[in-house]
């Protein structure tokens, strides 16, 4: 289905239960059954499934008793009728989004994103996902939500310890865009909550933008948003890290493969890595519960481990090839086929320089 | 994805399977194993993962066990430019097109129905399924093949005693379409291999003719290929008979009640149940391992046994309303919102008619 894009929905408060729970099911995140003003929203809901966050519930081995569960809770709503909302952050979205797509072969999706990340990224552009044997987003389907809500209290009431992990994604898409949303970045001196509203539409309606010339990644364009994730997901899957914090450093290891490359300039890598957004990033960085982590760590495994990890990449071309994301400056990305050895020497050569 | 409509290949004789067998994984139904023409095209495929045909291949609990298989099956493809090739009939299909849908949130389709009633009916149109909870087709997709081999010597290969298996999607379409296939249909004395090879073309083209004005069903003209379905589905539940077999004694019973409420004027019924096609149908059904199936005996059952199968309906407006299709004349179908009593009632009078 060619879906129209989301309606986005900002909002200061909470949209009236009422309307929204007719002829529908709530799935959300079960972390705010102990968060009384969130809770007393969703107990509006008459049918409603909780789950446990996390890449558990995208496992493909425990989808049947979840879709089964669902079934028997929506047995009784007209199925044509039938609208899935979801409240919680990524791996929520994925397997809600997922379960929307497929229930009676697609009902209506609603996406509430309850985290920063989930906000500015995975609740947008129609990707749902499960897990198979171990191996992320492996299968799943292109279905855009019907509407979108970003609700300012939730968002603002995440732990803000976790705004950290907002971060990656933020500076891939201002290093995407350039312009105004680059600029808006970099005269943010804390990315706090109000910092994160504030930036927040700017780096959802980029995200469209790029969605919109390329809805199911079938051209190629859409490939840009993996700016940072080939070693992103590579630091995700190893070390177990948030998507969020994986895909901070994989942006850095772009950056710097970018101008090693020859992407980048020396005066354009010198001004990206010297930009005021770095050091507010670096600040961000020692705050959270990350601080410790760096890159030279992160780049001393096997070469063979890496190049396992590179091989379940859904963007190969080859056993051999995958397209890596580079950047020439702020707002000019470019897509380019390499070959995993080179990735593999660009590691070892960066292990060198942060080690 | 508003993806383009199949490429339809009748052919004479088997494709190459050199050409198809590249970066592609053969679904297969494992009764081939045992057919040695079928299985040297087979065992040419260097990917291939054999499946039982059936309603238990599509059930959602074994759904992980099987994606999990082909996952490890096809981790050294290109996931980019991966085939899946489907050969089996209904359930195969369903099933292989299912996962075609969602892996690596789609992949290249490519059907190759081995029996009429997938040649003429599943293997078109872009629907999968998979059953959840011991009920059919729950969950699914819209995800047509790109190209759907139409084999004759597959086809004609077929057990002749299933040939009247095909024969409800046969008489449903040219009942929806009349004209050329009605008269087509008319003209047929027998239903052997030659003959539905004949009246398979205009079925098949008809039904694209339907579903291309609606493809996701969401404007609900679709639905008129739900003729006989309401009460076939019903019977295939409860009675575990042929989904083709159902869907005939479903558009019977369809018929009779357009006549019952008027639809069909007493001409145009008696136009109709006196056409040569249904000459030809009892006979064919009296040469079938049916042959001691009754309208009667079908409906004898309880009225609640009726209702709770009616209420899974994926047409139901509500718990008391579906969508019926009923006939004015072949050619001209109309859709009507009917309370499930009025079935019910239907059912009281059409046993005691048959019984």
């Amino acid at each position: 289905m060619s879906r129209s894009p989301s309606k986005l929905y900002y909002r200061d408060h909470w949209p009236s239960a009422e309307n929204l729970s007719a002829d529908s099911l709530l799935i959300f995140d079960q972390i705010f059954a102990a968060r009384p003003l969130v809770w007393s929203w969703i107990k509006q809901f008459p049918n409603r499934y909780p789950v446990k966050s996390g890449e558990k519930l995208k496992d493909v081995s425990v989808f049947a008793k979840h879709i089964e569960a669902i079934e028997k809770k929506t047995r009784n709503l007209s199925s044509r009728n039938l609208k899935i909302i979801v409240l919680g952050g990524g791996s929520v979205g994925d397997f809600g989004g997922f379960v929307a797509s497929v229930f009676k072969r697609g009902v209506e999706l609603i996406h509430i994103p309850s985290t920063w990340l989930a906000a500015m990224d995975s609740a947008h552009g129609g990707k749902t996902a499960l897990n198979v044997g171990g191996i992320k987003n492996q299968i799943g389907t292109f279905y855009p939500a019907t509407k979108v809500y970003l609700i300012r209290p939730l968002l603002l009431g995440q732990p803000t310890e976790r705004n950290f992990e907002a971060l990656g994604e933020v500076i891939k898409m201002a290093l995407l865009s350039g312009g105004k949303l680059y600029r808006a970045l970099n005269r943010v001196s804390n990315f706090d909550g109000p910092a994160l509203w504030t930036l927040l539409p700017m780096v959802v309606s980029e995200k469209y933008r790029i969605v919109q010339r390329d809805p199911k990644e079938s051209k190629g364009s859409r490939q840009l948003l993996n700016l940072g994730h080939t070693m992103g997901h590579v630091f995700e899957a190893h070390f177990e890290l948030p998507h969020g914090v994986a895909v901070l450093i994989g942006t850095q290891f772009a950056i710097e493969w970018s101008y090693q490359r020859g992407h980048l300039s020396q005066q354009d890598y010198l001004k990206l890595v010297r930009a005021p957004f770095w050091r507010v990033a670096v600040k961000e960085k020692l705050r959270s519960r990350w601080r410790h982590l760096t890159m030279a760590s992160l780049l001393e495994e096997r070469p063979s481990v890496y190049r396992n990890y590179l091989r379940q990449d859904k963007k190969k071309i080859s056993m051999e090839k995958v397209r890596f994301i580079f950047i020439k400056k702020p707002g000019r990305p470019v897509i380019d086929t390499v070959h995993l050895k080179d990735i593999v020497a660009e590691i070892a050569r960066q292990g060198l320089i942060w080690g």
